[in-house]
């Protein structure tokens, strides 16, 4: 498959991902400020969400940056990456209506954890295909960011059941500190 | 990233939230015409929504037009472009669906004021980016048309809540302004 | 705007449209034969309203060959013919799922009737922009067919409030008329 | 139609379908794992179904590649196909909703035949249109494969009403069948 059907296809779901989350902001029947109330945490977790999403639209594309043919096992790999991405609509809407309750926030991570991995997979698969002197490789060498994450959100996961608000913030956390392009891999692509 | 995928997960965003707002129009479970009197409400706002994105698609190409690569930080100035837009169906079904109430209409013109200063922060970034001899700049000049649009914003959502008519027509007349395409990008980039 | 992000929008409203309309066939609570029989009308529905959707996605693309660059009326005058097709998935559903009652079925013959309108004004402009040796223009000649489809809608229009079934099958007649593709466009243009 | 307008459509369709079924999965009211155990035969069904998606987006690609030009008839065997892989979202539901029970995995299967068979002929008229030196003839032969697949929903279909159990294990052995990819094709066309 020629890269650029690849990337319009994992496009169009990403932005599907991001767009339809919004639906989850049920139209109060009233038009009073207290019936904004209920809504605000599903607010607050549609912000988080998007963000995540953005995240991986925004590293997605570095990575066939330099693959002109896509081979039937990346295809696959990017697929599952977007399975689990296609899962943050319903992880955040549990937790989020549920007050952010253990277990919710406890899913929600697992499926971060999930998507991080299924990430860290087709780099590394890409990096592989490339051969030696791969610019992805050279772009973001051991990749200390994306395994820093996947073990910041091991903890999380952990934290969860006991105290929800902890998982949280790690995965704010992790947002914020991902928002911050990654000028590594510009840098050398460029 | 390449300007054309920033364009067209931009596109296909916006696509989304334009065809998913007409989701709101609830089917009526009965054939009679005072079945869809409930829904003229819904439907104007509808139309004015439509108008929005409309007119958001229309200018967001002029932007990137002489770009090829896009940093990190226009990414993000972006996606906070669609984040706002993002919330429009919401807005709109609230504002629509409670009779065109004050808060509902402040709530509306908050994320179009919003939305527009993401627009303005993206256009002013870009022709950073482009350096002193922007085309975009010599195009766009000062953008009038777009400080404007911020200060009328301004007015109706002061005027929401005394009187949300006077804020509507405001929202409406912003919106006929810029239907009418901007001749002053076309003629400089063409 | 360049020609090829106008299409690419059109083309993700029109996916969107298509795909949506899949929603209406609500999913039965029970798994018998009976619990379908309610949704057969509508299935009916989404089939016709799939052809009219494939149909303007499949001579849409023949408008544009031959500009490079869109002008902003064109811009509008094909945000327009998205606004009724954007109708479409909501005069389906109120259509079918009220047994083709009289006034639905009109409805959805307005909408048929504004969209076709739009098609065939849009047409028009581009044959104007592209001057005097128009291919566009050597390909549709007076567009017979379009005017004839316009035509139909009207008389299938009045006869609605009366025999909503005759409509209905003006309806189809006219879609089983398009399906057929414009093979007078693809001689002139190929 | 110039092929790559084609792919982009179908593109756009199969991301949409391939995200709205996660709506499906309704989300619990209460944040406790009980509430998830209703989810997990549509989780399941969800998956199933969006390897279908997957598989059928991931060869769709290989039938166009040799083609610059679209036809009328193509065009309308690619929508037939786009349709019948439209109603899976609506048949996943229905057979998962109701415990797997005989009649909706029957229909399950008749909608993945209709898939299968409309892929088969859209792939026979490339070939056809191609002519002698087919490239994707080369590659398919006479996608013995296609055709097994086929024979296996027959059967499948044949004992939903009886052993549905057994029907979804052999969907489940048709869609591990096609995840590896086609090397035949790759091999000939790369």
């Amino acid at each position: 498959m020629e890269r650029n059907r690849l990337e319009s296809f994992s496009d169009g779901v990403l932005a599907i991902i991001i767009t339809i989350m919004v639906l989850e902001l049920g139209v109060p029947k009233s038009p009073d400020i207290s019936s904004l109330y209920p809504i605000i945490p599903i607010f607050l977790g549609y912000i988080l969400s998007f963000i995540y999403v953005g995240i991986y639209w925004n590293n997605h594309h570095h990575l066939f940056q330099t693959l002109h043919k896509v081979s039937g096992t990346l295809l696959w790999v990017n697929l599952i990456l977007l399975f689990w991405l296609s899962l943050l609509p319903f992880t955040t809407a549990w937790m989020t209506e549920n007050h952010f309750a253990p277990l919710p926030t406890m899913l929600y991570g697992i499926v971060l954890l999930m998507a991080s991995s299924s990430y860290f997979i087709l780099e590394k698969q890409i990096i592989k295909t490339e051969g030696k002197n791969s610019k992805l490789k050279q772009a973001v060498g051991n990749d200390t960011k994306g395994k820093l994450s996947i073990v910041v959100y091991l903890i999380a996961i952990s934290f969860a059941l006991i105290h929800p608000l902890i998982s949280q913030i790690l995965y704010l956390i992790v947002a914020i500190f991902w928002i911050i392009p990654d000028r590594r891999i510009e840098r050398v692509l460029d």
